[in-house]
């Protein structure tokens, strides 16, 4: 996670600077008009181009219009970015926290004004509770056509402010290389987040500066000696302890440590219900989430005394409801952060493991993988423990599976080794899109998208560019037709549902055909309806590469 | 527009007042729970419904989340509202503008929490433009539930700002009702806006007070004396004068009085480039509109010296362009505003016609409904001419047809009495939407969906909810299987795309199976090719019921 210093820039990239006078392909300048530009020069947006190649943004997920031109020239000019079209801005900022959860580095966005943010803010806040550093670009009107309030102008700042860690509005060509480097330290500064840089259209077109130099990022803060202290307390006393990990701590490295830990001292591991990224499986430490519903989650919580947060933060209900709790953990729980996000969670725990002598490796429990179901019906578990025997070595499991994949963490701790990414802002819509972005991000990982049906409405245009960009990934619907949650919590809230309300969550009229939109986009599809069907089919979309979608139909 | 004082909301709605200690169905009362409510009092959200349907509010467009389900429980209980669930949020905020357009008052939204809001946005920036009424309902955590920073909580407020008129959160139960009420009177004061009321969850279950009482509406104000006597010596001078129509002032009966001065004067007419709404057709003034591109513009405008604007905007470019300036009316040109859009534009130009002695109707150009054309290729000329001679008398045309539409207008002034609505906000993927609102609104007119391919991707989902509620809609999708305007756009800016560029503006790589998309969302639909296979299905479609959709190939 640490940059090179500034004009070092090569420490951090294949792609080696280019001198700001020297146009990438030399040929081609003589097309170019001379008001624009020569050979010796270089305009803004292609200044913001180079300096975030050379700043290790290679990969742009673009929906772009006008305003955006120059930047898409740019992209054309310069070598070293790929460009990934995306038909919905959501499809483009879920893309963009896929990959950068699979490739803990910013990719960047290209959006177009202010309703072209807004159609990706729901995937923006999704990546902002995923820590992902995101370079995200938003295209303006030229500084100076603001003043005429032209149908397109909106308060783009205002936008882009609840789900950016940083925010800032190129003022010139001249210095929005600058601007861009400074986005991609904002969006890599720990625990990493949004960092929006809104682009006007003269800051792209006019003479720019060339390459800016990378600033230095800042280092990741330790956690104090008190909680390191705090924590042994915890530990050394007789009562009940819960090890809370979230963030860089439940990935893999965080939860042998804490296995270590929790092996000498006898307190338990438990992940957060929503996780950026697990890499789990096989030979990895197992963990449990803390469960979605709030009764559930407080049993799970009851006995516990201390909770420690490693990267984790207060465990609190996702919603409120008549007559509960929003704090999970019992009143008289001691609840404290060992490390928060922005913190080394890593060196945290290791600091705690040898504050309390943890320093053997404790035994990893004996599960072993599932045999694979040839006999029952198709449903929730047997879904879990298909996944469970089928699930590649190396895969990238995405999953938005909302209700139907409640239980499939405990059929999959022994599967082949993958990784599993989750919804962590709540905001349904981001697993196709997240999937397209680790696709990019790991070409050669399987991804497995997991995926309820009714979020998927929200953003299926993201299966054309699996198409269009050929990526390996496997879809797999949960055709259950309903907001199956929202009947749930119908009851949670304490309502008493008639035909009108019922109607509201109900998505059989008329049935949306998976098959078909599949194909609409250009991706191959198949319905199943048994288990057999299902088995038979995911071995075959596993079996092939390149996208593929199963529309698994649930009573 | 004048809605009624305070305790007669009779006056307003068909709906009569239901006192607040009557539940709407005393036969379910029994089964509620007694700690939500009794057959004797009502929770904030049934408070808030039945305030909304006393204020004319008939009609929410939802896509609800757990927050929103006390209100989606209180539509169930109501008489009075119709619930019409849509997959995407920007689905809701369109068809919310395209109601409101038709309706001349508002409908409501049902949106989850920031990220339902974002989803809506784009939408609801289309709706600020068009000065749509439109009352943005946005649930939230429980008040005392924010502090605990769960994965959904954002700034709603901040999101909301700026697309709305008018922002409030509800602090109570008991004031939330009131709430409704002022949003409704916001949402209707002219010249029409979003009026974003925020809904935390427990202002919506715990106890209400009843129907609030609506406050009165502001009147419209009048046009100042200055301006009718700054426009009746524009008109008075030799000099070549253009009466610059939007808003109010160019659906038919501002036409008509427009044309009375014109045809007096010698002043010319034009509509606004982009217009919520024109009633045109056979039997109505024709009208051109400002030309899109800059250059074409600038020249439409340069022969004159008086700009009189009634109910339109400055002209200005859409976008800013190396080299070209953003106003496009001449520097000499004097414009000035008779009446702005917040004015009484009708008044206005009585006024104005009665001061230069206009009263005599302007005689009609001898225009005739165009034949329909049996041969030739299928483009944007034989289908300007299809449309003209086919488009149904009362039928609402939706047009998103960007690039391809550019020419529909003149073939057809001479159509069947029809109604034209335009994207008013520049942000594609208002079309589909909008035309499911309008068929809310009007079910019996027959809704036309003019719709460019790369738009209609970002809101193809309202295709669904025109099938759920049987609308009556016929969708034109213009396959041309690029961004058409950008290519056009990116040689504007002077860059000189290569093969990435091309690839940014490029849909054909897969191709968009338009039928297999519709079909997947419960609408039938056929792909033509030819001119006499368009005419042909664009014939049936028009003599049956019910949603269709129609891709035509473009070259």
């Amino acid at each position: 996670m640490r940059l090179a210093p500034p004009h070092a820039p090569d420490a951090l990239t294949v792609h080696p600077e280019i001198p700001y006078h020297q146009t990438a392909n030399p040929n081609r300048a003589g097309q170019m008009p001379a008001r624009e530009e020569t050979p010796m020069a270089m305009n803004g947006a292609e200044s913001l181009v180079r300096t975030l190649v050379a700043g290790g943004v290679e990969v742009c997920f673009t929906n772009p219009g006008t305003s955006e031109m120059h930047f898409v020239a740019a992209l054309d000019r310069v070598e070293g970015m790929r460009a990934v079209l995306c038909l919905f801005e959501g499809g483009a900022t879920g893309a963009a926290d896929g990959y950068a959860r699979m490739a803990d580095k910013p990719a960047s966005t290209l959006l177009h004004l202010g309703p072209g943010l807004g159609n990706g803010i729901a995937n923006l806040h999704n990546a902002r509770r995923a820590r992902s550093p995101l370079v995200n670009i938003v295209g303006e009107h030229a500084t100076y056509h603001r003043a005429f309030d032209a149908p397109l102008t909106s308060d783009i700042e205002g936008l882009a402010g609840p789900v950016s860690a940083w925010v800032r509005t190129g003022m010139s060509a001249k210095a929005v290389a600058a601007d861009g480097a400074d986005a991609i330290v904002a969006a890599r500064t720990a625990p990493g987040g949004v960092a929006t840089l809104i682009l006007p259209a003269d800051t792209a077109w006019e003479e720019g500066s060339g390459i800016a130099p990378l600033p230095a990022l800042p280092e990741r803060p330790r956690a104090s000696d008190e909680a390191i202290a705090h924590a042994v307390a915890a530990l050394r006393s007789s009562e009940p302890v819960l090890l809370h990990l979230g963030d860089r701590a439940v990935r893999d490295e965080g939860r042998r440590i804490a296995a270590r830990i929790a092996e000498k001292t006898g307190a338990k591991l438990l992940a957060m219900t929503s996780n950026a990224r697990i890499d789990r499986g096989a030979g990895t430490v197992p963990i449990e989430r803390l469960p979605y519903p709030v009764d559930p989650a407080r049993e799970v919580l009851a006995p516990y005394k201390h909770v420690i947060l490693v990267g984790a933060t207060l465990p609190v209900a996702f919603f409120a409801y008549p007559g509960k709790p929003s704090a999970l953990a019992p009143p008289t729980c001691d609840v404290f952060a060992l490390a928060t996000p922005e913190q080394d969670q890593i060196d945290a725990l290791e600091r705690l493991a040898e504050a309390v002598g943890a320093t053997a490796d404790a035994p990893l429990p004996p599960l072993s993988r599932p045999d694979l179901p040839t006999a029952g019906s198709l449903d929730q578990d047997s879904i879990a423990r298909v996944l469970g025997a089928l699930i590649p070595e190396g895969a990238i499991v995405c999953d938005e599976s909302v209700t139907t994949g409640r239980n499939f963490f405990p059929a999959t701790h022994a599967a082949a080794p993958h990784t599993w990414l989750q919804l962590t802002g709540g905001s349904i819509g981001l697993g196709i899109p997240m999937a397209t972005g680790a696709a990019v991000a790991c070409p050669d990982r399987k991804v497995i998208s997991l995926q309820a049906d009714g979020s998927a409405l929200y953003t299926a245009q993201a299966l054309w560019t699996q198409a269009r960009e050929r990526l390996d990934v496997v879809t797999l619907i949960w055709a259950n037709r309903s907001y199956a949650i929202l009947r749930h919590e119908l009851t949670n809230v304490g309502a008493n549902p008639g035909r009108k309300a019922i109607d509201m969550l109900t998505l059989d009229d008329p049935p949306i055909d998976w098959v078909s939109l599949s194909k609409g986009y250009g991706v191959e599809a198949r319905r199943v309806e048994t288990l057999a069907q299902f088995v038979d089919t995911m071995t075959g979309a596993l079996a092939r590469r390149g996208p593929f979608l199963i529309e698994v139909a649930l009573g």
